[in-house]
């Protein structure tokens, strides 16, 4: 197997874009990634995105991208795995220069989830749960992380304050990155106050409906050397890049509090990395919602089941912390455009690895895994990157 | 890059299937590919599908059949390249394959089309086109081929029913498929006849809304000797596996009678092979329309430019003729559920590579091509097996 790594990275701000179309998003990621990288070709194009075909009536996103982008005759094509669609867009990417079949990969992610005019971006996101046993019930995708909220908080017997910490942090970290759709810390009595979404979520518990795009540019690490010369970032090798799942309805889980697909797929990247997870030095984890955060920190091993909650503290999770977690914002602050999220998760870990995080550089950051959840944790793909 | 070969094929019959969902009737596909193959588990799961978000409201579906199918833990996505999702999972199945990272991969291609309450599968189809410079003006997919049609009759003097050879030989290959959803020879007067869907395509031309899934299981071809003793019908290989874009959008195109991408595709592919088009024994194209039937055979450098229509005669594209053509009924007798179409293709070809054909075995098939074609054009898949 070839070893992989990325020379450039590209992401568009993540907010509310009416002026911007899913084409033009995506645009702005890839040519932003292949400009970093100092390419003007490529071999191939896998495009991470979720609701499309729902909410712009565009099926066959990945060809539309390639060909407003110039890259014609390329391979094409789109990767869903729900909210881990832009995760498992970088798998493939992966496979296909480790492969051999491909030299130059560019992966994005894009997701345009506002301003789709008639449709209903709920009702999208809900085609993530499973549509004949949850969705066709009533169930929501913020209804079925309450349940699972609810459940925890049950269970351990933790307050509902336990999970403000973990907005307070990636809050604090949105607040320095330019491209966060919230660039405003929060304190704890602005997670008191916030409404109630779904009992017990709160608006500060949640990430945002939001658009948004992100690329990067893979090449076989031998070929590192001839692309990363002059001023350029430098090449970040894929150490790891696993994938497991679980069962889509959370029912039918032998325990709904413990994220099995997280567990196994972190198992299989360290095994391939031949790491273990206090070796890393950040986790940029899935923070779709408060709990996924606590869930998160618990599946991996960085804190006891039931625990994970107590992680939430800038001594723990913060930039300085034991284990740095949403060190961009997350998706809480920086924002969660479903299918394009996976991509930003390494765009951000590459932005660390690089030195080049800003006012948010963890020290001396040599190791990172990214970790994208789809659905209530039915995918999960985790990816180990190095320097 | 490892070789890969195919252990196992699996498919429902094609139809209007209302008693069967996506995930029963993946799930159908899957055990009997991995019956097929003699084997119990699985290292991933890729799964080419179009429309289940639109048409079922349920994205995830790759996790979603995993699941059901009793595959936990293992990786799993859905890959998505509009009617060519099948032939891109085909592709994405390879290179995990190739890659290293999965030794046993299950691809799967699943469409659930009819029955679907309260949804609009043309609209749903016109996904494929560019949503804001075809489809927004009221194209749909018959009458943006029924334009590329009328161009051709007009560019080259070609009277209506010079493509009814197509649909007979389709129709009288698929009459002995007990898969196909037509198993009825067609007659010259039958196409005459038959009523007009968008001057100048008529019901007789045009490929058939419907539900079917098949399946696929890929292991390294060093493994093959393992899994292929017994009554085991013999692993194929792939020998070519290539993919290939062009614009989106039909008028974006400098000429809308030749499919560039179907050149680009096959030509990678059989160089990838080492072989020319002659050496191929048959073609599984994508004749979705009869028109794309004659462009195919020209693209692929079977016939000149404007003269693919002269091929639809027994002696050319017949099972005996000189490059046999939708062998087992094609999309237009076999049926097309479009994201499992290219995975069909790849079944068939299986058959007759290993003399499992029946009444429409090519004699002495070795060598054989399927094209799976996303779009009007926009992505071509195209794969080489060999015995």
């Amino acid at each position: 197997m070839r070893s992989v790594s990325i020379i450039g990275i590209g992401q568009t701000p993540v907010g509310e874009l009416w002026d911007l179309s899913a084409r033009q998003l995506a645009y702005q990621a890839v040519a932003g990634a292949m400009a970093d990288a100092g390419i003007d070709r490529a071999d191939a194009l896998f495009v991470g995105n979720m609701l499309s075909g729902r909410l712009l009536d565009q099926e066959h996103l990945a060809t539309l991208v390639a060909d407003f982008c110039g890259l014609r005759g390329i391979e094409a094509a789109k990767v869903e795995a729900a909210c881990a669609s832009g995760g498992a867009a970088v798998r493939v990417g992966t496979m296909a220069v480790a492969s051999g079949f491909h030299d130059i990969v560019i992966v994005a992610g894009v997701e345009k989830m506002t301003d789709t005019v008639g449709k209903d971006t709920t009702a999208g996101l809900a085609t993530a749960a499973d549509a004949e046993y949850e969705a066709l019930h009533g169930v929501s995708f913020v209804s079925l992380n309450a349940l699972i909220m609810q459940r925890y908080m049950h269970e351990y017997a933790v307050p509902l304050d336990a999970f403000a910490g973990f907005s307070i942090n990636a809050h604090r970290n949105g607040a320095n990155n330019p491209n966060a759709m919230f660039q405003d810390a929060i304190t704890r009595e602005d997670y008191m106050r916030a409404p109630l979404i779904a009992t017990p979520i709160n608006m500060m518990d949640s990430s945002p409906v939001c658009d948004g795009a992100a690329a990067l540019v893979l090449v076989p690490t031998e070929w590192t050397r001839e692309f990363t010369t002059g001023h350029h970032r430098g090449a970040v090798r894929i150490l790891a890049s696993a994938s497991a799942n679980d069962t889509l309805a959370v029912h039918d889980r032998k325990d709904p509090l413990f994220l099995e697909a997280a567990y196994v797929s972190s198992q299989k990247a360290l095994r391939q990395a031949g790491l273990t997870q206090a070796d890393l030095d950040l986790f940029e984890l899935h923070d779709a919602f408060t709990i996924m955060s606590a869930l998160g920190l618990e599946a991996n091993g960085f804190a006891r089941r039931g625990e994970g909650w107590r992680m939430a503290t800038e001594g723990e999770i913060g930039i300085n912390g034991r284990i740095p977690i949403s060190t961009m914002g997350g998706l809480k602050s920086r924002g969660h455009p479903v299918g394009a999220t996976g991509v930003y998760q390494i765009v951000e870990l590459i932005q660390q690895l690089t030195g080049a995080a800003g006012a948010n550089q963890v020290k001396d950051a040599r190791l990172g895994m990214a970790q994208n959840i789809g659905g209530s944790g039915a995918t999960i793909v985790t990816h180990i990157l190095g320097g």
